[in-house]
């Protein structure tokens, strides 16, 4: 079968593979339908996720049919149409029991990362009954693929960790993808105010057609002032860090107001400041998440019910036979302006 | 009347001044009965808190018997005994609407702070419906002044915001008051294990006898592996910094378990480093506040009831004449082993 | 001045009545502009509220302006525009710190029923500080009228108390006034599906138009087995009761889900089944409330932000002068198919 | 093997029958070292539970250790001490997924009533990898037999439904094992009142031993009463129903405070009143739950910590042998005082 494999730093190619095959009695073999590229995958092909070694096939989002299952599969039989998630959850280690799939001690982010991924015809997923689920009939699959990973990202880290309310005020910092998520799923909360913060105005403008309220530039002029202003020198009750550098991190402690929250979404390299010395007494909250997908079913049903229009995220499509061109163009978004980029297997 | 007052960085004395008078409508002058000393005064005294303008009289602990009220005033009469709140709050802003107390536009920390204080034979208290407490009959008045600002720091700060519950481990780093203020109280809600940690071994004696399940002394070896040792190296569900310095505060960030939070009680001269290149996929929460004392009537519900022992933190006590004397004893903590000291006007 | 008077069971008359005075130093007189009337008025006059005694003014809706304060008043000054909330708020008692408004123990829905109320050219409200709210500049004054108890009781009654949330299924008994409350601010959280049931196609079809996304005629047919039907067999996670009597409590009791949660808004005048042989073993929730409007500053955000349209529930004007004709408008809704009726004073 | 059998109303024998064998997968067959007998199981024998069926080996509640594993079991291998669930819970539905096994789809309270169950040298176990916990070294195995279905009932349908928390006030309304559970449970949260109220002035001894802090014997003069009075007249925050008739149902809602909870726990036969028309407007909540078992790990922890002392629930032990001796005791238990037997396998 055909498959992206990564070959250690700053190389990938699209490789013959065998199919996979059940290897324990939870697993199921998917046959991949749609899939696409995460900007963590372009973290892998910069060396920066030592736990994926070369020779890994990258990719952890998709739909797809169930080729075979495992005698421990209850859940599907060969045929199913299936929603894969990020996260493989046991589903019966303590971080499951808890709902914290992110750190199931035998699963978490596993695929595409230390077992192979859904960037091929076909994928072998563990513990299928807890790490898969149904596609309803009718359902748009092209828009699902953005429940593999984004939107619960957006929605698990940024807007139920940001504790966005009916009301309230929130700003995300980067209108990338992962902004853009944060921003489509914070509004099933109805905050009055959602401030998108970014470098590029084009990302900004893609911000205010899917609901901000306002925007920000924060290359052109005080960033910290311009929020200020827009909240009546209160600062917002929820800040969204969708970028993971210090300067936005730090951004997002400047524009919290007191009580507020910072939810950290980004993906960080470096540590950060924390100026306790004027946060010590300010009653904010700070969070961080890896993905949980413990959100999906209910994504899935708002999703289904038209109060997200997932699809919107979607700017291109490829053939899976043309990944790297797919890739190319999703590394080079500020001149293509892609945002998810559909990859037909 | 006799008053301790703030000359100053590094300056204090015992002076004559004129008894304070009703001046809003919503005020009452208390007669104070029991007052104490806090370490916040101490920093005052460093000069670390500029709010506080030479000339004031410190002090924002205690309790006492109402001398006069202001006609506002609906819930209290003179001759009642009350309870004084370390945190004014008026009642109507958003803020204390919202029950956080502490960001009062027109109240907050201002008792011996930005206006005159407890250490002294009266004190004035603007919003004293709101900012009083009635003392009920057959009440110990010593334990109650430890409900004025300590064991609400240690419990809201620490305990609450800490997301201590029944079977989980804490660790509380610094076991001076307010450390072992969170101690008291987060037995309230029957952790499994305590770990106190601290660099000396007498105020870890003391953790141990009001209810810690271990103790760790910071400076003999590495305070990390120690707590990983005790967690079976999980770590811990809540991390409480009770010192205020970027080495605890450090220290919590490194032995908060994987969906756990560190809830920061001390107060902070500087910013510390977050290691967000670790934390950002460990899913913890870190919480900063300033104490609201909204959780008063509660905690004087347990004390009455005996859930908690509050008189275990007093070892010393002082005539409001001898309050140099009474300075000196506190300041010298670690020779004198004072925890909280009773000065009685 | 012109007020509307309760002179006993189905008596009342439009008088002339002496304009209010300032008894206390937390009162305000405020000059009505705009007030409506409530089914709660029609109950007064039934006589089924024996709290309100002959010689009352009704009301306890509006807007209008400050006309002047007594000396304990902080917040507002004659000229000031208000919103008038329909529970007074002492902000003081146990009850008003808990956010409990609606049990104050001197206040609570006093307006209309044991003070004279709003349907007159002027009105006293008790701590004004903490009942009244102001109004913002450039905004839809006849829409804020909803503010003062219907929409704040169909969100906190019926939303919150039953814990509606996104991709989650609501069913509401009863599509008058109060239901269509409910149905509004129930898409502040983005449930799924939102089924509306009531024995009036015309009602009906007004929740469709509000956002219902089915409706059932409790009237033509088994509506338990339609509401089953709708949600594939499992029953509606928040069942909200828009009603009071006996029949649609118990109808809530049949279509509520496993783990769902019953939230009683309609006032009931008898007894009803609990059938716990069937639902001790449901794990379902059920719900009681007088609203405390609380929400109110946060309802305030969502209508301005025009995340909720509340002018859509007005359906008819009258000026004070004509109030017997708007009680007659508002009493045969059937036939003139009134919600809520504006009255300008 | 030796097990007691249910052969119909009234009718139970102890019998031989086959050891039981792995039948799917997920499978464990578990040598029972000690069971106990529930008040559910006197209730099969009365008839009044239509699912079990005559031949059904009785007992949901037991420690042993695994005789056996299917294919698919992950966690337990034979050899290992394991504490069993009373609930089965597969793990993978969309119930489980959401923390509420008592609703699973295939599994629930089956052990016992669907299935044969713990009354006997072996059981089998399906979805054992979430149905059974590893016993820790050390501890008391038959301290541990509570948590299989009295602690976790208690507890959770008592305790968490309640919202007990510290320095609140708590009725439970019947002081057999079961609110003996909820009342050792509830200690936990560190109310400020325990009001344990009860027919048979033994039990109430039992709870004043337990940690109530007030008894009351409803059937010496008015309980309602006797609550107003040990609350200063405000009724309590949680009234825990522990018996399962109307008479107590009803007798909770006349002692919950405004803004209180009635947490149901007892299995009731008939319906009740639910007097709407007083408590419409009292802000109440009232809960009703299968127990789930979800707090198992946690109770483990606070037993294991010494924070509850469960064998304290223990009055008797027997053989397997002599089983039919202990219902005989058990049935009997205002005569014999009995709370918890403990039948060793």
């Amino acid at each position: 079968m055909q498959a992206l494999v990564y070959n250690g730093p700053r190389q990938k190619s699209l490789e013959d593979r065998p199919k996979p095959a059940i290897q324990l009695p939870g697993d199921a073999v998917v046959r991949i339908t749609k899939t696409t590229i995460c900007g963590t995958d372009l973290h892998i092909l910069k060396g920066d996720v030592p736990t994926c070694k070369p020779g890994t096939i990258l990719g952890h989002e998709g739909v797809g049919v169930i080729d075979s299952v495992g005698p421990g599969v209850a859940t599907f039989k060969p045929g199913d149409r299936v929603l894969i998630s990020c996260i493989t959850a046991c589903g019966r280690c303590d971080f499951c029991r808890k709902g914290m799939y992110s750190h199931c001690t035998t699963g978490g982010w596993i695929l595409g990362n230390r077992i192979d991924g859904t960037q091929a015809a076909f994928v072998r997923i563990p513990y299928a009954d807890t790490s898969l689920y149904p596609i309803p009939d009718g359902a748009d699959e092209e828009a699902l693929v953005m429940l593999s990973d984004i939107l619960p990202t957006g929605f698990e880290c940024g807007v139920l960790n940001g504790k966005v309310q009916p009301g309230s005020s929130v700003a995300i910092v980067g209108s990338g993808p992962i902004g853009l998520a944060a921003l489509l799923t914070a509004q099933l909360y109805s905050p009055a105010e959602i401030i998108m913060i970014d470098l590029d105005d084009n990302r900004l403008a893609v911000g205010k057609r899917f609901g901000a309220t306002a925007t920000v530039n924060s290359g052109k002029g005080d960033a910290t002032a311009q929020v200020m202003k827009l909240t009546g020198g209160r600062g917002v009750d929820t800040a969204i860090e969708a970028v993971g550098i210090p300067a936005t991190f730090e951004l997002c402690a400047e524009i919290v107001a007191p009580g507020g929250t910072i939810a950290n979404v980004g993906v960080h390299g470096v540590k950060a400041d924390l100026h306790l010395e004027k946060l010590w007494s300010h009653n904010i909250t700070i969070t961080t998440r890896l993905v949980d997908t413990v959100s999906t079913p209910m994504l899935l049903k708002t999703v289904q019910s038209k109060r997200i229009d997932a699809s919107q995220l979607i700017t291109h499509h490829f053939k899976l036979a043309d990944i790297l061109q797919a890739y190319d163009t999703f590394g080079k978004a500020a001149d293509t302006k892609a945002l998810k980029v559909i990859i037909e297997a």
